[in-house]
């Protein structure tokens, strides 16, 4: 563990030189409920307060804070919108917390590359709406994303629905702009779809949770928007069969936009928490929801009868297509909003398991399985095309005992059975602080010394968003 | 610089007790003209002889190798199929060469994942080929995929025509079993489609080239084997209307599966070596190699049509579509072997320039002024889509000098307008030893410097793979 200073008045003075006191934020400056918030993400009930929240203007800004902070050995923290699911933001050993709020440009939207230059701060659907206009994509889209920055989007390598067809933000990243912790600004690779030149440094840094260095600009490639689409909610009677089914339909040679599993208490949650009256028949015990995409309707229509043809061979209920802009607009909301709908009914610890798509039934029924022994209920949904279940466990009535220490038996029986089927702790949610207790499950030491060897290479003196990961 | 070793006799008395007699070859056992092929691959015409070449059958025993090796300061060169173009399969610093030629099993198709296991002596087209009989896909091709081995696509992140709407080697790997340079055996991922657990290893070890490490075992995921394809080859008046072509296509609104440029000497000397007949205009100065693919031939006869409206804006001679799988196979096998009839033909230099795709008129006329100037001559073809453009560059009668000294300067300014344009040096060759010198003009000092701590991290004595990249 690296030693830490506390903020001097000395070294806020110069840090306030360098932003101006507009965006310099204490909590003696302003309102209480105010600060607590840079002190906060989206993970369960934490709260860390920073001893100052800094709001830069420019990476050569963001350098100079660096500097200082490097050489005064105080830790700094970047933080995005807030929504991140692990407490990778959360500025665990206090010092400085760098809000990315200003960096809120699209610098450049390149047609003939298909190619866009961004500021971190930019919120992803934004992002995404500004490159449609000109019929262009950018798949990633986490269920946060009309408020997350896509700045925790590369600290995370988020994904979201789409992931299951065209990938996680990882696989859109061409070059970064990053102010390393000891202050140098860097461009990581080169604006091309090909690189071979030197180590992956460009992808050592997507997912490295704020840890190696802070993204000040990104370069992402763009598909052309795929102009058609078919949706369609899929009722099941059995959860296993339903995660069962995810796999059948790649088997068919079928590659959906979206493959959505969700069990009977996340559609029926989320739709009572944003007032969509949806009718579950009793004996429904999980929906898929499927998307398809594509440039020709006709050839999407051919692609869902396969689909059908798959489905046939299960358990289904009366399957719902959506017919209208609007239809398929309230199932994704649905979708969206589970997270929303579980943090509304109960505090939860959200994990984010993921393993093999084939897998996914053994999953379930094991994380059940556990549930039931342990006295703990859990809410599941989640990316069932790329096996990554979100598992939701409810705090309900459980008293503070068991939900600060007894759980931490049981979600780690969660993570090994992910281990043994071939998966891993974390599929988009990122270690950060919460998972940290539980890495060793996926990675041994000789793993995580190389990780500890890396970040030392990057960030000497540890000061850069210290207590996560590992 | 490391202070390296060379290997005593008792030494290689631990090293054949490790692999067996039958696995040691030594200048003093084997034919000179055997020996010699495990100093060379396709880098022109250089040669480095080793000290020693095991043939290993494990991991534990490359695990084994390796620990003796690090101890005694041995360096170690692991070698696939020996068709690389940087010189990365060199011994420049002799010590051990490591023929994977073993590790030739595909261990799993598991069509329930669309995943694949494989050793990395696999040779790349009989791994597609394996995976296509089960009705599976794995896109990445380079032109030496007949005879290139695995392990060498992962080692430089090979690329190939099917890159440019199905992404490289690296957007294939989803786990790789990994001998450390001090011997330690680790899984650098999961077997999942998503990770967020700590840095991306799998990634790092992509693309570096051999210097971190040697993979013995490699997990794939695979696609859904598209039934259809539509393959046509475009004669183009002018070469920077091909280039421009490239670009209106995307914009269009099509991805598709190849889109390869070829200068008129480029697919004349190849349809020449391999003797099959090819109508060329005097007028036509270059071609585009355009492939469609994917499930419906009825829908990719549509996006055909759309190519064809794109293609009328330009000065296009006759379009040829291939209507035979017979013609396919010999279209691709000239683009194919453009690579061998340069060799053919004469000693030469090739340059693996990347931009942004867009960008590549702009260094196509760049390269051929750069030529005119310094008085030499360059056949160019290579992945328009990727703006990733092969540059040959013809010994032809240039003598020693101006052969060996005379076009470092040249080269220079090649890669400087790529770097200029938004690009780099290497697309998908990797830097190996021949663009060692030049890596300075894609990346400055500080990024080399982390590079050079990540490789002390994993490799503290600097034994693995020594003299490549920086």
């Amino acid at each position: 563990m690296p030693d830490f200073n506390a903020l001097t008045p000395a070294l806020l003075v110069q840090l306030e030189a360098i932003v101006g006191p507009a965006h310099v934020a204490t909590a003696q400056r302003v309102p209480a409920e105010e600060y607590a918030t840079y002190g906060q993400d989206h993970t369960e009930d934490l709260h860390f307060a920073p001893d100052v929240v800094l709001t830069p203007g420019t990476p050569e800004e963001i350098s100079e804070i660096m500097r200082l902070c490097h050489a005064a050995r105080v830790p700094v923290t970047a933080r995005g919108a807030g929504t991140g699911l692990s407490g990778g933001a959360l500025p665990v050993h206090h010092g400085v917390v760098l809000r990315m709020a200003r960096f809120n440009k699209i610098l450049q939207i390149d047609e003939r590359n298909l190619q866009a230059t961004v500021e971190p701060g930019v919120v992803t659907e934004a992002f995404q709406n500004a490159v449609q206009a000109v019929g262009l994509f950018y798949p990633p889209d986490p269920a946060s994303k009309g408020s997350c920055f896509l700045g925790g989007n590369l600290s995370q390598s988020s994904g979201g629905p789409k992931a299951v067809k065209y990938g996680v933000t990882k696989d859109y990243v061409l070059n970064l702009q990053v102010v390393l912790p000891t202050g140098e600004i860097i461009w990581t690779g080169a604006n091309t779809l090909k690189n071979a030149t030197g180590y992956n440094i460009t992808q050592l840094m997507v997912g490295s949770e704020g840890t190696l260095g802070i993204v000040t600009k990104a370069v992402f490639r763009l598909l052309p928007y795929p102009k058609q689409n078919i949706l369609m909610l899929v009722p099941f009677r059995q959860e296993a069969q339903a995660a069962e089914a995810v796999s059948a339909v790649f088997r068919a040679g079928i590659v959906p936009s979206g493959m959505e599993f969700m069990e009977r208490e996340a559609i029926a949650w989320s739709s009572d928490y944003l007032k969509i009256p949806l009718t579950l028949p009793e004996d429904i015990k999980a929906h898929l929801l499927i998307e398809l995409d594509g440039q020709d309707l006709e050839y999407l229509y051919k692609e869902a009868e396969q689909v059908y043809e798959v489905l046939e061979r299960y358990d289904v209920g009366e399957i719902l297509l959506a017919d209208t802009a609007t239809q398929k607009d309230e199932l994704w909301r649905i979708r969206r909003n589970i997270g929303n709908s579980v943090r509304y009914n109960s505090v939860y610890k959200e994990e984010d398991t993921v393993v093999p798509r084939a897998e996914l039934p053994a999953l379930l029924a094991g994380v059940k399985e556990i549930g039931a022994r342990y006295g703990f209920k859990t809410v599941c949904y989640g990316h069932a095309g790329d096996g990554n279940l979100h598992v939701n466990i409810i705090r309900g009535d459980l008293d503070d005992e068991k939900w600060n220490v007894g759980l931490r038996e049981p979600i780690s029986e969660i993570f090994r059975l992910c281990v043994r089927l071939g998966g891993t702790i974390s599929g988009e949610h990122g270690i950060g602080l919460v998972q940290k207790g539980y890495i060793g499950i996926a990675l041994p030491d000789i793993n995580l010394n190389l990780m500890r060897g890396i970040k030392q290479v990057f960030d000497p003196h540890g000061i850069m968003n210290p207590g996560k990961i590992f």
